[in-house]
């Protein structure tokens, strides 16, 4: 336990959802959620299942015929049989799962820092090591084949890639993603790519690890791109070497993900959920391309344009040593709520904070008029 | 991973769904969830959610007004404040959030054995060391004061006591659990007990441990009595001092439970869902009292009659010297599924087999008859 840390951004939004509990008007900028609902065709689809009553468990990897519309999903030259299909309740539970099977105690996980902080979590939950190696703009904020291969030690177990990154938004390059897979393939370890905001990319491509090997666990979810984050669902690819210890362990852990969500999943991929989803995708571009401008033009550096998921990992050293302290007047001065670095990772944490743009375009405006104000003030 | 045993019951299921697709018409009496639907007034409010777009995050620890709602189900003597109540992604996310917060590698958890398997695992998986202990009807298959306080070592953090129990159906006595409580305060562990079969129970009262002392660990669930499998919704009570560890945990594993399910439950405790949830325990009474004589007429030995959930554990000795078989040859020669006692713990587990009576009386029936042709047979 003394291993876990808390993921700060909650006690941000507390204080947050305090403030407006007092008249405040806050703007959130602090969310890992999309502001939009769930799309019309997946709610509809969930409602249908409750008034057919499918209220009862179901198998543990999932129904049938939700794991084929996810394996169709994947181009055909990489498509998985369905059997490596696993549905999760949440990528937080498919994490969960891999990492579970894959760690003994000691065994070490190379992460980038920043990255998403429950991953460290996990790691630690099973008496794994996670090591953050600190990246920078010059590698996309994301490691490579190069920097893993330095360093990979005795203990080094597996690997673990979030592409599109939360917090930066970065994407790794396919040439770099194929170099990752045979690195870490010749260094005997696993490689396990988290794709949860792979709908959610702009002005470039993004391949699925798939790609790059069958040996690769892959990790997605329902939350992001589908918009169903209060649902709770997520899915798995697994190599074949490791579907019965997945099997195991699901049964175990989770019995089975939420029945109404998987049905109501089935409709993720519908031509009419899809021509939805790319307008949201559309709209969060259009966000990012007003509020990256304006976040520089503020002040604050973000070398790389993101390019994708909906949050900007901004540099902030300009106005303080200290992000907590930015993050904090941001809220209190200007009612703006924003993630601080330290819930990213340790790696220049204090010179960070991060912005989510998922909310409307002007709100946005509106943050960037009342940070303008403040941080003039200051 | 070599530590976690599969579920066996889902190889009996399997194996069972296979023979249906061939054409047999098996009665599934090896099942872990009540046979009935999710109550329609609980529906109807998930239906409503989902209209109302309830489909985003909510709080980690739940919704408050399900939290509350949760807090007022306890009897007024012994009703926690609400911030000791959690709202899970159904009682196995519970058991795990209490096993994570509690465990240190090595640190052992006494169970009764048999027991509910899932449970060892959930120890294996934080590197804790699960200690069986072998109990008998003289202690209603449970553990007691006695039995703890002689299976205490050094390396004892914790003890589990599930009542009433899967697969027994025994209930541990108020006085009994009050000495056990005692014992193990005393002893300097920590008591869980998980209730989730709580409003499932026969000719007896139940008391919650919370009676006991604040400082319990009390695990409960909307699936069993409140008929809600599928929509994996649980609860924990949790002591004052593992409250944070418990928040920082449930952030970082689950995100939060499904909203539309937390809706949905919020109806669970409503006058009208009580009347068909009453309604539902007084149909699973008729079935034990008409199944387990059944069961004992046909050479099965069942010394306690259950007093709660709705599992039957039948001591086969008679026919085999191996359970396995027993269950085996019930599937295939009588078409009646069940669980294997090699599910439920080492002790014994080769003279026993679990029987569930969620299912309909007629089923029940000529489960019965069909068993009674094929004993008769050999």
């Amino acid at each position: 336990m003394s291993k876990i840390r808390p993921f700060y951004v909650m006690e941000v939004l507390e204080r947050a959802f305090r403030m407006q509990a007092e008249g405040n008007d806050v703007i959130h900028l602090q969310m890992g959620e999309p502001d939009f609902d769930t799309p019309r065709t997946i709610t509809q689809a969930g409602i249908r299942a409750l008034e057919q009553k499918r209220t009862h468990y179901v198998q543990a990897l999932g129904i049938p015929a939700l794991r084929e519309r996810i394996a169709d999903y994947y181009p055909a030259p990489c498509r998985p049989p369905v059997e490596r299909v696993v549905v999760t309740p949440g990528s937080s539970a498919g994490l969960q799962l891999v990492f579970a099977c894959l760690l003994n105690p000691g065994d070490e996980v190379l992460l980038a820092d920043p990255g998403y902080p429950c991953n460290n979590n996990f790691v630690h939950l099973y008496g794994g090591v996670p090591r953050g190696i600190p990246c920078n703009p010059d590698s996309n904020y994301q490691l490579t084949a190069k920097a893993i291969a330095q360093h990979w030690n005795e203990n080094t177990r597996a690997v673990l890639i979030g592409t599109p990154s939360n917090p930066t938004g970065s994407v790794v390059p396919p040439d770099e993603m194929s170099r990752i897979a045979n690195t870490v393939r010749r260094l005997g370890g696993r490689l396990i790519v988290d794709e949860i905001y792979h709908g959610l990319v702009y002005d470039t491509d993004v391949r699925t690890a798939l790609f790059d090997g069958n040996d690769i666990f892959v990790v997605n979810s329902f939350s992001k791109y589908y918009g169903m984050t209060g649902w709770r669902l997520g899915w798995l690819v697994v190599p074949d070497d490791y579907i019965d210890d997945i099997t195991r362990l699901s049964q175990n852990l989770f019995i089975s993900a939420s029945t109404p969500a998987q049905y109501a999943a089935l409709h993720a991929f519908d031509a009419e959920t899809t021509e939805e989803l790319e307008y949201r995708r559309a709209t969060f571009q259009r966000r990012r391309d007003y509020f990256v401008p304006a976040l520089r033009e503020l002040g604050f550096a973000v070398p790389l344009m993101p390019q994708g998921a909906f949050y900007v990992y901004a540099d902030c050293s300009r106005f303080s040593t200290d992000s907590d302290t930015v993050a904090l007047d941001l809220l209190e001065q200007a009612l703006v709520g924003v993630a601080p670095g330290k819930d990213f990772g340790v790696y220049r944490q204090h010179e960070h904070i991060r912005f989510s743009y998922a909310n409307a375009m002007d709100k946005l405006e509106q943050a960037v008029a009342r940070m303008a104000g403040f941080l003039s003030r200051t």
